[in-house]
């Protein structure tokens, strides 16, 4: 029997994004985000309220990396979020990060996550507070890859559960896209 | 070390939506979506090509249902994603799935899916494809819920591996958000 639960966009699952930007004295901001995805084939788009320090940065620098977030950093990702650089002028740094800049956006790059979007500003809409962004280069630690592909035998990324408000790993395969649901074609 | 993979918008994970509207027949037609999130506290976005049927159906009815996939139902979303409304008119009953018309918006309820959000369109942006929309209520199987809520012991949504075109299963619980990034406040 189904139930109703009221006006809950409860997708599964959502992803945990950490958004990265250069503050204006050249230290590293970075902000954990769930409502974000790709847009297009070279695309991202994020929803950041527009009181964020990092939107703040983005909208100066026209640059900010993504990175996904992964089970080992799971505190530094929940404290990137706890914590507001409004307040704390250099999270990454108490987070216990360390970064570089990147060699192709005006952003940081943080080391300790293993894959990283390395992207350009498009569009900040404030009444939406969407930003759209185009992703120049990727960068995976190659502890990550096998035969220079991401391996989720090798990284695992977190996932947000927003009812329950958990961190969640991913699990095993559970099927082949485009292939499995030829057994149903005639 | 770090090693570049160029602009691949690989954001982890991503989800295994299902959107279900009435072709003008009043038959159900069905699509499996990868690209779309959360955008505000009660919406929703989606990017939809323009050539989907999903796409002249949402126009015309204003309406629309977003099932999460779960792993139970791993054969059928994916036959959903590989077959066009266009040239099968019928694919949800070809999939083996049943449905009932939605009590809150113009649009059908799949009733496999445990998890269902019930939708009314907002806007369809024709160069972006990207359609936004309200969640008026949300639909899920008491048979995945505890105590009222969702419980991921019992609901089992696929994720979407973008790289290796796998369907991945959620894991165990690897935190707490809004809690464990405490550890590093001081």
């Amino acid at each position: 029997m189904k139930q109703s639960l009221g006006a809950n966009p409860c997708i599964y699952p959502q992803p945990v994004l950490i958004v990265a930007t250069f503050n204006a004295d050249g230290t590293a901001n970075a902000m954990n985000a769930a409502w974000g995805g790709v847009c297009d084939y070279k695309k991202i788009s994020l929803i950041l309220d527009k009181g964020h320090k990092t939107v703040k940065n983005l909208l100066e620098r026209k640059a900010f990396t993504v990175s996904i977030a992964d089970v080992p950093h799971v505190v530094q990702a929940d404290y990137l979020g706890l914590v507001s650089g409004n307040t704390e002028s250099d999270k990454v740094t108490k987070a216990g990060l360390t970064w570089t800049k990147s060699g192709t956006v005006d952003a940081p790059v943080i080391a300790e996550f293993p894959l990283t979007l390395e992207c350009t500003l498009e569009s900040y809409d404030e009444s939406t507070e969407r930003a759209t962004a185009a992703v120049v280069n990727t960068l995976a630690d190659s502890a990550i890859l096998t035969e220079g592909k991401i391996d989720l035998q090798k990284f695992r990324p977190l996932t947000f559960d927003p009812v329950n408000h958990d961190y969640v790993a991913l699990g095993g395969k559970a099927g082949k896209a485009f292939h499995d649901g030829k057994a149903l074609m005639q």
